[in-house]
Parts: structure tokens; C-alpha cells; sequence
């Protein structure tokens, strides 16, 4: 089996970031270097007996060879149905600190002899990193975050199938859910039929912002829908491990003329932003192109505007600006734009006497421009 | 508010220990001892921007002034409508060192001064654990995972409530999943099915152990259940957080009479082991019991049996026996069973000429035995 990753390209990054063994453990990291696998025991927990789940995926740059992975005792359950291309394999471990011991067991036996690996410390269980310094001393730790995520930014054809699957039933899902709806149910009973509708067309259920009338608040609540009401949802769930994560409109009634204007404007700023999107278009464009929108709007002072890649988790790269509140450069910012590269588009308004109004819409770079994915339901739904 | 869990029991256990300060990162624990809270908005991932989500809840024996919350920087969301206990709270982290230094910061503010913090090592990140040591170098770490884990041995009635429901819940998924199915549906087919009757029964769906005809591998595979055939599900799910893990059985068509007089052997080993639970009965029993059981049995030599505590995460106190695989002790071994605990039970065969055949069941233990939850469908169902 070959790996389905750019390997070539992983090792360039591990080249430049000076690393010659990149540890991985984050499920989604995994995922990605394993050609879609999750361990399906362990795919929504890891708490496990007295310990927890912890796979462990080595990668040597140049030496295919030498990359192994570390499973669950029971995980030949998953293998079987799912084969993965590391040439080791060892499934034994039911803790982390067990699995970290098996990983340098096998470091140790394929002569891989680390100075500096690339490890994912906010995932790494403490106990777990505790072997590694112990058991290799003469070993630097540095970040793996960064190689990673450059790593996945541009999303090849099968990815960027999941994620437009996935926006076009959590969209379906929405306009379900608005339509299922009668007054008077409460905006968690709303979030809880949302999560079913997401469940029936294959979704796998993250979580559900949502607002009603005047609550700003943006949990579930047990705050009844009334009649004349907007309801905003935000919603994501998963499509074979990608992110669908939109946001779309009801009003149980009528629009009100305010909030029609409301949604034609955020409507009007999501369509402009998506003009700077193009193939060798810099990330920040998205903005300028946003804010420009934005200005013209009667109510735009009081936008939220917001762009940020997509794909195994919300908020990754391509980074179209610095964030200061989450803490991150911008990395894109003054980059191109590529193909295959995914992106989210938000823009939304607390309105003292509308509500809350936001759209947010899914959109990959293509050859050309851009496609929109799940792009309906963009308009106030009536209920 | 008061805390929802017996503070004079944590403290007492925390003394034990020799622990100064608590501090709980994993969701199970932080669920617990914040009366059900969950973020809904990391509830079921953590990886978010450049980092993820690392909630942190502090614990001072005696000095509940003390106790301290760190969440997410937009965690307010999820407080405003769920209320928690801390009198210190701060929500403003996006990584989890942010989170950890935040934790320092309030450990210093309120004069904490611990000298022997108990931390969930396998569940707090490295990175985390850095700031910790750094910052608080004359701090001894110990293990919390004893402590939790007794401190949630006995369930309340609001968990047993919800143990039960999740049980109930999930066995109806089982049954409405196996009636709904026909021949040559796969095993992954069926599976999706089941995860969308769960969640229809307000369940996170977490997952399936599946085997058909003489397939032994337990993974959902695209292998067709085809006419005659034996169905074993062993699933789990989460209701309110607390977990639902049963075994039934199905024929498609019907049971041969080796199939017959497999699952009426494992049902007398499951009923007989029940005989042996009631408060005062130590853990040791269930296993006596099951085992004894299984001798009278034609078959009973190639019976797997296993009981466990189970609540928030699967295999958690009372702990029956000592298990060299996954390397717990059976602290309940030689201990009285009190009311309010929870076993899974569960026998099972791979037969050559049947195939997989599986019972689980889940008991609380009651003030005068036992009450078996979701006690039904426990003979092949027919479909």
C-alpha cells in the first residue's frame, strides 16, 4: 500500500522544520495520514477502562519504510476492514503511557535514532510525552501543528467530495428542521430534531449555535420559538470526518421589511466576498473584498464579518488574516490562493429589533474561481 | 449553587491521597462534578483554530471558596444557560497552555499554595502539564484517575435514571434495527441504521460491534447479512453522557436449533450471574456465579464472560476482577457491592457452525439486589 498523502511534500515540510520524526495522535491528524481511518471503537470517545485511547502514528521523512503505528488491543477489529499502509503495526496498548512505550520500542527496533521529532503537544498526553523524554534524552521536541496543517490545506478531489456532501445535508438538515418546526417549540427541542435530521442524511452531529427573536445568547435554550420570530442555526457536523459548518435563516411567519433588508445585505456582503476568491487571489482580498461590501451597506457598521479555511477541523489553514482573540498569524494573508484550498464565509448582526441574522456558506477554490458548496436556503425560509 | 456530588467523599479521598488540589480536564469528569455540564460546543470534539479546547475545573479539599473553572473564550454561551457551582470562573483560553496558565494564574490569586496536585495525566496535554511543572515548581503530581473513579462508584438517582433510559433506548434501537432490515443489507448498512435509530431515541451514537453468519471480525464490514444467518449488534451510545452498552441477537429467518440452544445457555449463564448481585455481595461473586453457570453448560467451555462496572466511560467501577490485559485491579474483587452501582454483563461465543453469538445486559444494583435495565429482546429476534 502507498500512503495517501503527498508524501514528498510532508517531507519537505519536516525538512524545513528540521524534523526527522514526526509523531502524530490527534484523531484527525491520523485520519488524514491513514487514508480516512478512524478506529471506529474509538471514533467518538477515548476514555476507555482505566485509561484511554491513544494511536500513535510515526512517520520518518524519505524512509516510508520505517513508518509505524501504535493501536488498541482490540483494534485488529478495525484493520481488518480497514487496512493503512504503515509497514509496522503494533495493536497491543490500552493506556497512553503503554502506547507511547510501544512507539519507542519500535523506534528503537527499526533504527529510526530521532534528534528532533515533531510532536502535536496540546494532543500528546502528558504521561505519554513523559516516556518520550525519559526514553530518548538526546531528543528535541518541536511543534508538529505547523506541518500538519500546510500539509492538509490544499484538499485533494475525495476530500472535497466529503465536504461538499457535507455541506448539502446540513443545509438540507436546516431547511428540514425550519420546516418540521410549529411555535412554540423550544430552541434546544429545535437543536435536538437538527441533530436527527443531520443523523438520517449521514452526518455525524458536532454542535448547534441558535438564536430566537431577541436572545443573543447562542446556546440551545429552553427559549420557545414565537411566531414573527427569526431563528438563526449555525450548525456543523461531520461528513466522513470533514467539517460541514454553515448558517442559515427561518422566521416562523413573515419577514418583517427590517429583516429582510438585514438578510439582503449580509446576502449582498457573502456574494461580494466571494468575487476575490480565484486562484492566485491573496487570502486577505476575501476581506478587503468583504469590508468593501460591508461599507455599503445601510446596516453594515454593525456586520461581523469573518473567512477562514475548512476542512478535518473548523478554522484551518488557508489563514486569511491574523487573528488576534483565537492567537494566529495569518499565514495566508499574503499567500495565494490554490485550488483545492476550502473556505468558510460568515457574516452576521445582532439587530436590537430583528434579532440575530447570519449566513455563512462553504466555498472551495476551484481551477477558475470558486464553487459554493450547499449554496441554498440562503433567503429567509418561512415557516 | 452547591456542588451536585458528595464533597465530603472527595475530600475524604483527596485526603487519602495525600492531594492538596484537584484538577479535572477530561469531559467525563468535568461533567461530573459540574451536575451534567458539558460545553455543547466542544462537547463532542476538541481541536479548534491552531489548538483545542482544554476545560479545566479546580478542586481544593474543604475549601469549595476555592474550587475554580476555566473554560473556552466562548464559553459564556454555554454558562448562561448551564449554571455551574464555581465561585471562580474564567473563560478566555483558545489553547491549552492559555488554559493552563489561566489555571495558574487563579491558582495563585485565591492563595491555593498546592503542594501535591492531583492531575489526570493521561488526559491533560503536554503542553499543559509543562506550564504546570514550570510555574509551579515545588508541586508534587499524583494520579486523580483513583479518586474520580471511586468518587463516581455509586450512581445517584438522576444518573441511574439516565443509565436506564440510555439502556432502553438502545435495546429498542437494536430491535427497531434488526426488523427493519432484508436480505443482503451489509453489515455497515446495518450499523448506519442503528446510529440513526439511536440518535431518533435521543442518543450520541458512539458505537457498534457487528458479526454476521460466520464472520468473526467485529467491525462493521460491507459483508452482506444474508438469509439464515445469525446478527450479533453490541453497541453503545450516551444518554446525557452516561453510557448504553448492550448486546442482542437476530436470524434472519430462524434459529437453527444448535443457534437455539447456543443463546439459551448464555441467557442462563447472564441470569445466573444476576443471582449473585445484591449490596453486600462482594464483586468477586458476579464472576463465581458466571462461572459456575457456565459449567453446567454443553458449550460453557468456549463461553466468554466478562462483568464490569460501567457510567460515564465503559469499564469503571466497581471493577470485579483483576484484568492482566488492560492492567486494572479488581478493587472490587474482595469489596461488598453497594446500591446504586451498575454492572455490564456479558457472555459470548464464536461457534464455528453459528457464528457470534452475544449477550449484555446492564444491572444496577438495588437496596435488595438487582434491577436488569433494558431487559428485553434477550432471545433471537426474528426477522
Amino acid at each position: 500500500m502507498t500512503p495517501p498523502f503527498d508524501t514528498s511534500k510532508l517531507d519537505q515540510l519536516l525538512e524545513e522544520a528540521g524534523a526527522d520524526l514526526l509523531l502524530t495522535v490527534s484523531k484527525h491528524n491520523i485520519q488524514y495520514l491513514l487514508g480516512g481511518y478512524r478506529y471506529f471503537f474509538f471514533a467518538h470517545g477515548d476514555a476507555f477502562a482505566t485509561d484511554r485511547y491513544l494511536p500513535i502514528l510515526g512517520y520518518v521523512p524519505n524512509k516510508l519504510e520505517q513508518a509505524f503505528y501504535v493501536g488498541a488491543g482490540n483494534e485488529p477489529w478495525g484493520l481488518e476492514v480497514h487496512p493503512i499502509w504503515p509497514p509496522n503495526i503494533v495493536t497491543r496498548s490500552w493506556t497512553s503511557i503503554d502506547a507511547a512505550a510501544t512507539a519507542v520500542e519500535l523506534i528503537r527496533k527499526l533504527g529510526i535514532g530521532p534528534r528532533r521529532i515533531a510532536v502535536e503537544s496540546s494532543f500528546l498526553p502528558a504521561d505519554a510525552m513523559e516516556v518520550f523524554r525519559r526514553e530518548l534524552p538526546d531528543a528535541q521536541f518541536i511543534a508538529a501543528f505547523p506541518v500538519l496543517e500546510e500539509l492538509r490545506a490544499v484538499k485533494n478531489k475525495d476530500e472535497l467530495q466529503h465536504i461538499k456532501d457535507g455541506a448539502a445535508a446540513i443545509v438540507d438538515s436546516m431547511l428540514a428542521t425550519f420546516q418540521s418546526a410549529s411555535p412554540g417549540l423550544t430552541e434546544a427541542e429545535l437543536v435536538e430534531r437538527l441533530r436527527i435530521e443531520q443523523s438520517q442524511r449521514g452526518l455525524i452531529f458536532d454542535y448547534a449555535l441558535v438564536t430566537s427573536g431577541l436572545k443573543f445568547g447562542r446556546a440551545p435554550s429552553s427559549r420557545p420559538w414565537g411566531s414573527g420570530e427569526a431563528l438563526s442555526l449555525d450548525t456543523a457536523g461531520y461528513c466522513h470526518g470533514y467539517l460541514a459548518d454553515m448558517a442559515r435563516m427561518a422566521v416562523l411567519g413573515r419577514p418583517t421589511p427590517l429583516m429582510q433588508d438585514l438578510l439582503d445585505e449580509i446576502r449582498f456582503v457573502q456574494d461580494q466576498a466571494r468575487l476575490a476568491v480565484a486562484p492566485g487571489r491573496f487570502g486577505k482580498e476575501v476581506y478587503q473584498a468583504g469590508y468593501a461590501a460591508t461599507e455599503k451597506c445601510k446596516f453594515g457598521k454593525s456586520f461581523g464579518f469573518v473567512a477562514h479555511g475548512m476542512g478535518l477541523i473548523s478554522h484551518e489553514a488557508p489563514r486569511l488574516r491574523h487573528n488576534d482573540e483565537i492567537g494566529y498569524e495569518g499565514a495566508h494573508a499574503e499567500r495565494p490562493l490554490e485550488p483545492g484550498m476550502v473556505l468558510s464565509i460568515e457574516t452576521g448582526i445582532k439587530h436590537p429589533e430583528a434579532g440575530f441574522v447570519k449566513l455563512e456558506d462553504t466555498l472551495a477554490v476551484t481551477e477558475t474561481g470558486w464553487e459554493a458548496y450547499g449554496d441554498w436556503g440562503r433567503n429567509w425560509n418561512q415557516v
